[in-house]
Order: C-alpha cells, then sequence, then structure tokens
C-alpha cells in the first residue's frame, strides 16, 4: 500500500491551516494501489457524523474533494479507501497527532486530522503588535500611599487568616500554613497602583506597550484571585481614582492596560458568599434568602458546597446563572463593562477551560460593545483549537469568543528543549501543529509568556544557565503573538512556583546580564515589522539546533539556537555556510 | 521595497511547472509598500506582445492574478508596480535565470519568468519505463558476415577518400587527415547488424530495454551521419533482413529499437547528390536537371553549395522543399514510415536545432500514424523548452513535436559539478530549472545521457575517479527520465572525442569494478518504481554535497553524493542523522 495525505503541503491540502467558514479547502490523498474501487473523505464535527464525501481521481493517483466548510467548528477528517475485493483501508494521522502526514489503519480512524474553521475576527493592533509587562500587583512597587492603603485595608477580612504587611520588601515570600495545609496567615508587600504609576518609565523604557495586571479587586488573599468584591478595587492597591490615574497615564506613555478576570469562582470571604460574616450583606453562605444563594451550588460536601478544585476559599459560581451573568457582563455597569469603561483595554479570563463558552461568547460581545478596540484573553494551557475540558470540545477560537490564549506551550516546550528534554526535531513538530491549528489571527495574537504567576520563573526553569535565557528570550521575541514579560523575569529573578515566583521586585537590579539580554531582544523586536506579520517556519538543524525562519515577502530573519553547551556546528542553509558555536543564538537576515 | 515573487511556491505560482493551454495558473505577487496604486502581470509570447492584465489585492499584501493560458507556446510575464507618485517598479527574474525568485527592475523586463504552456502530449510507457544502449554500430561487435559484407560495401564509394576495414578490431581509433584537416581515409572496424543480434543477451542482462543506434544507413563514412541512401542499410552492417531480424531477435527479448533520422543534410557521396559520381543516378551536383537539386541550396561559396556548418562532405537539405518532405516522412513509404513498418519503435533527431518546427511536426504525425507507440527524440544540447536556435525560438515541446530531448545538461552539469567547477547549489538551480520549464512528461522522458559518440566517454570526463563514476551512475538511474548507456561506458572506456569516444568493444572487459557499479545502479532503478514515477526534489547539503529526493505517495529515496575526497560530513534530515563518507554515494530509502 501506497497512501499518502500531509496536511502541511499545499499539494495535499489548500490553503494551509486554519480556515474561514465558506472557504475552499482542496483535500487530495495520494493512493496508488491497485483495485482501488472508491476513495472518500469522511468528515465529523460536533454537528456532523461521518459525512461521507466520494472523492474524484485526478491524474498522478491523486483523489481530491473540495470542501466547503459551511460551519464555524473544528473539523476533523479522515479518508476511507476502499477496495474491488471488499478490503477497506483508513487513512488518519499518525498515532498522538492531528496533523502532518498520515498513516493507514484497518479500522475507521478516532481522531482525524484537524481541520479549524472560524468565522473572521481579529484581535485589536495595538494587543497583536505590542509587547506586555505582566505585574503581580502586591508586589511590583509600593506607593507612598501602601501604609495608609493597608491600614484601610487591614479594617475588614477581620475573620479568617491573618492579615499583614511584611517590613521587609525584599524577604522571600513563603506561606504559614497549619497541620493541614491551609494558609493561615496572607503576607502583604504593599505594592500599590500608584507604585505601578510611579514605575511607568521603567515598564515603557525597556520597551513594554501592554501592562497586564493580575487581579486588582478586593480579595482576602495577597494574590487577589479569591474577590471579595468585583466593583472594588484592592484598598491595599489604591482605590477606583487610582485605577483610573494608572488607566491614563499608562495610555499617556503608549501603554494600555490588561486586567485579570476571575470568574468561574469568587472568595469564599466576599459580599456574596461571605463565609466569615466579615460583610453586611446576606451572602450565599448565610442564608437561603441571599440574593447570591442561586450563584452557588450548596451540596453535602465536607465544605457544603461546590468550589474550585476542591479549595473551600474559592466557592465556584454557576456561570449559568442569569443573575450573575448580568452581574458580570450583562448589565450596564457590569464589572466588564465597568473597567473597560474606566480605561481598561481588555481582560484576561482565569481558567477559561472552566467557563462555560457561551459565558465566554457573552463576555467578548459586552466588552466590544463598550470599545470595539479591546482584546479577550484566555487562562488556557494547552492546544486551545482543539482543548477538550470536561469532555467538552471547547469553542475558544471559532471567532465569537477569545482572541488569544496564554501560550504555555512556547514557555513549557522552549524550556523543554533547552533543557535537553525534547530535540529540536519535536519541537519543531509542536510549534508546527499550533500554527496549523490556530486561526491565523490568534496565532499572531498569541500570549508569548516565557514565565508567570503560575510557574517557575525562567530564570529557574533554565537552571540558571544564561546562554539558555538569550535563547529562550530571543525566541520569544522574534516569535509570531505578542511576547509577555513577567515582572522580574528581565533581570533575572530566581524561584520555584508560588510562592518562590511572586517575590517583591528589586528596582536596583535593573541593571544587569539578563536585562542585557532582555533589551537587545526587544530592539530586535521593535525595529523589525517582520516579528509582526512574517510567515513563519519551524525546524530542525539537527536534534540540538533548532531554527525558526520569519519571512515576509522577500525579507527572511532566521533565529538558530544551539542548545549544546559541547558542540559547534556547521550549516549550509539557502547556499551559505552557516557556523553556530556552542550554546549560541544567532539572528540572521537574509533577502531573497 | 519589499516585492517578491517566486516561480516554485505553490504560494505564489500554482501549479507548479509546465502546464496544458487551458490549465488556470494563478500568479501571485507579494508587494508590501506605501501608495502602490496598480500592480499588473504583463505576458509576452510569440503571438501575445506585452499583454497586461491588473492584478487583485487580496490579504496579506497579495496581488493575484489567474492567467488561464489559451495557446500552447512560450509564456514570459513580469510585473510591473505602479506606484500613486508616478514611479512604477519591475520585478522579473534574477540575471541569467528564468525561474525560481526574482528582483526589481527600474526599466521594464527582458527576460520574464518562464512559464511553458503546451498541447498534452505524452511519450510511449516502453520508451519512459526503459533504460537505453547506445551503440555506434561500426564499433559494437562484427557479426560472422563482416568480411563478407565489408567485400560489398567497399566495392562502391569509389571516389573520394580512401575506404578500409581494420585488422585490429582493438586498435585505438585515429583519423588519417591532409594538411588542410579533410578525413582522407575512413577506417572501418566491421561491427554488424548481425553482430548485436549476437550480443542481445549481454545488452538485456545489463538491463537495457531499448537500444539506440547511431545511424545505419548507406553512407561513405564510419560514422554514417553522411547518408548515402536512406532506403538502404549500409552493406557493411547487413541489409534489411538483417535489420528486421535484428528488430524481431530484440523485440523477443524485449528490447526495442531506435535509430538516428539524420535529415538536415546527406553525404555528398549520395544518390542524391552525388558529388564524386559514384552512382548513376542524377545527382543535384551533378545537374541542374537532378529530381534532387531543389533538395539543396547552390550558391557562389566554396563547395558551390550550402553544408552543414561548412563541411562539404554534409550539404544541407532545404527540409522546407516539399518533395523532400514526401521522401522523408509523407510518402506511406517514405523513410520516416519504412523503418517504423520493419520494426523500429522510434526516431533520433540529429540536430534537431537546424529542423524546421513543421519538418519535425511532421515526422511526429508521420511516425505516430504509421505506429501510435513510437518515441521521437531530439538531438539538443541545451534547455530545450527555451531553446533558440538562428533567433527563432523553438517548439519542441508544445505537443506535436519531440517527446523528449538528448539531457546533455544532466551529463554537463553532473560532470562539472564532481569535477568541482560548479558548486552543488548550482547544480540543484539547474536541475530544478529545467524540471519547472520541461513540460512534465518530456522531463520524466529526458534521454539521460552520461556519455555519447560526441563527447568524452564518462570515465575520462571524469578523470578515472571511480568514486565520481560511482556517483554520477547512481544518480543517472535514479533520475526523472531515461538513463542511457552509451556502449563502453559501463566497462570503463576511456576516450576523448571523436574519434576516441568511438573505440570498439572488448567484451572481455566486461567484468569489472565499473561494471559492477552499473549493474548496482541498474538494478537499483529496475526495481523500484519511484524512480520512474517519483517527484523530484535537487538541493544542496552544502557545496560539496548534492541530493536529490524522490517521492512517491509515503515512500521516499534519497540519494546524497558527497564529491569531496577530504571531507566526511554530518547531516540531520528528516529528524535522522546521516554520515557521508568522503567521495560516497548514499541511496537512503525512507517511509513517511
Amino acid at each position: 500500500m501506497n497512501i499518502y495525505h500531509n496536511t502541511r503541503e499545499l499539494k495535499f491540502r489548500e490553503p494551509f491551516g486554519a480556515v474561514f467558514k465558506g472557504t475552499d479547502v482542496v483535500l487530495k490523498l495520494f493512493a496508488d494501489d491497485e483495485g482501488i474501487s472508491k476513495v472518500s473523505l469522511i468528515i465529523n464535527t460536533k454537528t456532523k457524523i461521518n459525512e461521507e464525501h466520494v472523492m474524484k481521481k485526478e491524474e498522478d493517483c491523486l483523489y481530491s474533494y473540495v470542501l466547503v466548510p459551511d460551519s464555524a467548528e473544528l473539523y476533523s477528517y479522515y479518508f476511507v479507501i476502499s477496495y474491488c475485493d471488499g478490503k477497506t483501508v483508513y487513512y488518519g494521522p499518525k498515532k498522538g497527532r492531528v496533523n502532518g502526514g498520515g498513516m493507514t489503519f484497518s479500522e475507521p480512524v478516532k481522531t482525524g486530522f484537524q481541520l479549524t474553521v472560524t468565522k473572521p475576527s481579529y484581535s485589536p493592533c495595538w494587543y497583536k503588535n505590542g509587547i506586555v509587562y505582566q505585574i503581580f500587583p502586591d508586589r511590583f512597587a509600593r506607593g507612598d500611599d501602601y501604609l495608609e492603603n493597608a491600614k484601610e485595608d487591614f479594617s475588614h477580612h477581620l475573620n479568617g487568616p491573618k492579615r499583614a504587611l511584611t517590613d521587609d520588601w525584599l524577604k522571600k515570600p513563603v506561606y504559614e500554613k497549619d497541620s493541614l495545609g491551609r494558609i493561615t496567615k496572607w503576607e502583604f508587600y504593599g505594592g500599590t497602583l500608584k507604585g505601578i504609576i510611579d514605575k511607568l518609565d521603567y515598564i515603557k523604557d525597556l520597551g513594554a506597550t501592554i501592562i497586564y495586571l493580575n487581579p486588582i479587586f478586593d480579595a482576602a488573599s495577597n494574590h487577589r484571585y479569591d474577590t471579595a468584591d468585583y466593583m472594588k478595587i484592592s484598598p491595599l492597591l489604591g482605590n477606583e481614582k487610582d485605577f483610573k490615574d494608572l488607566c491614563d497615564a499608562a495610555k499617556k506613555k503608549g501603554i494600555n492596560i490588561i486586567l485579570d478576570g476571575v470568574f468561574n469562582h469568587t472568595g469564599c470571604d466576599s459580599i456574596y458568599f461571605n463565609k466569615y460574616n466579615n460583610y453586611d450583606t446576606i451572602g450565599a453562605y448565610n442564608s437561603e434568602k441571599s440574593p447570591y444563594r442561586d450563584w452557588y451550588t450548596f451540596n453535602d460536601s465536607k465544605d457544603g458546597y461546590e468550589s474550585w478544585w476542591g479549595v473551600g476559599d474559592l466557592p465556584a459560581v454557576n456561570e449559568k446563572n442569569e443573575s450573575y451573568r448580568k452581574y458580570i457582563y450583562e448589565d450596564p455597569d457590569s464589572v466588564v463593562r465597568h473597567y473597560i469603561k474606566e480605561g481598561a483595554k481588555g481582560w484576561r479570563l482565569d481558567v477559561a477551560d472552566e467557563l462555560p463558552d457561551s459565558f465566554i461568547a457573552g463576555i467578548k460581545k459586552a466588552m466590544k460593545e463598550t470599545d470595539p478596540d479591546c482584546v479577550l484573553l484566555g487562562e488556557v494551557w494547552e492546544d486551545a483549537s482543539n482543548k477538550v475540558a470536561y469532555d467538552d470540545l471547547r469553542e475558544y477560537f471559532l471567532g465569537d469568543e477569545l482572541d488569544c490564549v496564554m501560550n504555555y506551550p512556547l514557555r513549557d516546550n522552549m524550556i523543554a528543549f533547552l533543557n535537553g528534554e525534547i530535540d529540536a526535531n519535536e519541537l519543531a513538530e509542536r510549534f508546527m501543529s499550533l500554527y496549523e491549528n490556530y486561526p491565523k489571527d490568534a496565532f499572531y495574537s498569541n500570549f508569548n509568556l516565557l514565565g508567570s504567576h503560575d510557574s517557575k520563573r525562567l530564570y529557574t526553569s533554565l537552571g540558571g544557565n544564561v546562554a539558555h535565557i538569550k535563547s529562550a528570550v530571543t525566541m520569544q521575541m522574534c516569535f509570531p503573538g505578542v511576547p509577555v514579560i513577567y515582572y522580574g523575569d528581565e533581570i533575572g529573578y530566581e524561584g520555584g512556583k508560588d510562592p518562590e515566583n511572586r517575590a517583591a521586585f528589586d528596582m536596583s537590579l535593573s541593571k544587569n546580564q539578563i536585562m542585557d539580554i532582555y533589551k537587545e531582544a526587544i530592539a530586535l523586536r521593535r525595529e523589525d515589522e517582520i516579528f509582526l506579520k512574517g510567515d513563519f517556519k519551524p525546524f530542525a538543524l539537527n536534534h540540538n539546533v533548532f531554527c525558526v525562519t520569519r519571512q515576509y515577502g522577500a525579507r527572511k530573519v532566521r533565529v538558530i539556537i544551539n542548545r549544546s553547551g559541547d558542540e559547534d556546528y556547521d550549516f549550509y542553509l539557502d547556499g551559505k555556510n552557516c557556523h553556530v558555536n556552542r550554546y549560541e543564538t544567532l539572528v540572521l537576515g537574509d533577502v531573497l
């Protein structure tokens, strides 16, 4: 048997990658066997079950079918080859893949080749062309208001774990926990919004044009993912005026603000749930009569209610509840709309996997109604185009929901490559797969992080290897999508996961070797539109050397990373010799 | 300016390569400049002068036009980019190229990108799938009839240069010439058609399925390109029955015969011209009343008539003469038809460059009428798709003329590469250009020679370097097109050009190192249809290492040649390490 299809070759599938619905997609299968009686294309989607299309035989043993997808959803396809003698052979992707070349099977294919079909949707230019600086608000910078703010803040949330300000800004963060692992004290460092305003020049000088703030609303904890009141800025951070001032001051420096929307759960210590009776409101926990009672699901579990991953501090919200939806995004002064009106230019949706598609679509609609130039970013850790969460194939990228997602695959795979866990070929395969599966606009809007408040620090992830940090940062800045710098990574902050990755920012370290790496890589990106618009091709030059080419018209840039500390290599690329030293990262421009 | 087009990328031109007329050809130009007011495609052919088509702007700065060529001819195209400020820029191929990527010019482009447009035309399968053994008839094998044949032959052509049989079969061929360089004696070795019949098993065992015979008609010289009588087999070679016996015997062994048609000129010592009065006919040279007078052009030159490249022995024929056309191919028993009926399966046209297109088309038509399964091969030394001869752009490949041509570019470029005259990148470029320019069927029917009666011996061309011979022969057998073995090359015959390349064949040498190389390479080709049908991709792995991949469906074979005798190399190909020793030729199979 000699049967072949490859999603990445225009000869077999055209156009490349995700398409808008209504586009002609030419699919071809090569099959050179004797006695073929029929070749069929089988389509599966959420709405189409084993839809069969008989393919037409062309010259050169190619069977073709022009598919015109009529719905924006994830298409999965495979081929069935029927023979005159009654035999049937199936052709689908290789094990663990959804694209690239395939293989034959003796049974119908379970996971077909992926074809992402979407409605047209575009993220805003300011976002796509920007560079993000992510700030964990309690730890970035104290303003001169922090003591006063703290006083106000610590006057509430009185029941529940202790809350206190640390004296020592540079103290290593730790959690005080009881014998069951529950946090008994929230230590605050006292970063404020005014502190951020004071440091805008630093952020601007670094080259960032967007600030993504972790949650800033009132909450009992120092991370503030346990919202106490969506409509109130955390008193320790400042007040509504401070937030507006931040937006205004940032805007003047060409910087937009994106907020963190934590809508899957609230804090138990909140005006909505009020577990600790810190509020005068009738919380859902207090009474069945509470106006918020229907937001939550009470049951006979240990805590007596559903919570996020069983964490009793974070009671889960039912996002299908109409009153909740109104509060979050439907009402004219709903949370989503309110802060956009105050000056925010977008939202990042925490745990998007756990938000219903209709809820995300509602937020998108409300946000765009308020300001069409906003961006909606989702927290997804894997390939978001085919993410299955709770047995449901998610629809983030079909046009009505997310503009883009946090690109953890970039971070995880780049680090895995540099640390020797996967080779350059596998790295290229994984990036290629994302490039193919994501709507082009979403891929070019990817939130390209190398570290976050939820991951180990980049420096630590790479074992402090400065050459590897340079490789990762250079690749990040040359990659399609929006580079994201997690505060402190640019000065080589060390640390494992939470709480170590949330140490307070030490401005006095802002001139060091790592900063030089960042500055050089950021300058590269800012000086050349090829990194914003260019075609993308990842490939392995050998198992240690990874290369990405960006091509825009007649211009081509190659980014070459040799992860090996032991071996130099020579390559011959497009007719030219190229030498890469051990641990070297090369960026080479060319005109075709 | 950032403007780009590349004939080899489906993104810019689709489909790849030559097309049949009526095919949709999608042409795209990338242009990202500010202030573009119009982008046009300019077409030139023999019949279309600067035909302008305005291109449509698509997304991603691509301008497109779907060209549907309505005539089978060579299309040449370039682009004109007009700006709002009145500026105009032109985009065409790089200097000396007609395909690949291009460049901008400040003036209209002289030589555009080539698009070969043809009528559908296919050479016969037996030919396309075969291997040719070329025989220079006087030098391959004496039959037991040779002395008797010689007696008869030498009884005519009595006037003119001396003619004699050599005693010593293995004597090195030389020419006896006078002080003016004119040959004064034709030395014959006495090869005969019966001799070839006796050696058919050798040819079959070698793996050949086709014999191409240099001229076999009566002629004064030993090369017989100076035809004396097209309708008479050279008496020294045998007679008409011997020819039919040869065709029959060969056919029984699965071997077809191709003849050499020398129709641009005759011998001066011929029944048609009769310069030496060796014939009773009234030759054109003898009298203005001669029935052949109009075939030739008499003038006041030294010889008094037009001849091939001024060689008085070879008076040129006017191929537009009706009586000549009738004689050569139109009449029911014309030369072309006669020998096909006798058993030949095709003709090779000597100096096709000097035959009018209509003459070649007439031969093709006559031949196919007589036996549609015949092949027409032309002697062309360069890229035949865009060959200009005597200021005329030839039409060999448009569908009505040649099935294929002698692929001297394969020989010349392969040898130039192995001898260090061009690098692997240039070699790949030249092969890619042929692949693009030739109609696909013509490319897969290329008469792939490495040596001929008109070139230095392969062994000598490669300085006797056995590794290089292995590289050349292996590449030849793995190349798209029909491999041709010039008798003696398979046993490492040495020799410069004529007469050295025409030494008599020494069957006693048929077991040697070179023969082993041929046998192995021929076995490779015969065992795998991928070499007959597979896609073709030539590229450089570095300046010393040339690679060709053949891909057919899910199967791929790589042929890798390291010409260097000093350096081994390591490569990483499709995720696998590959080591190539100095002087090594690798053939690696893979399943995708």
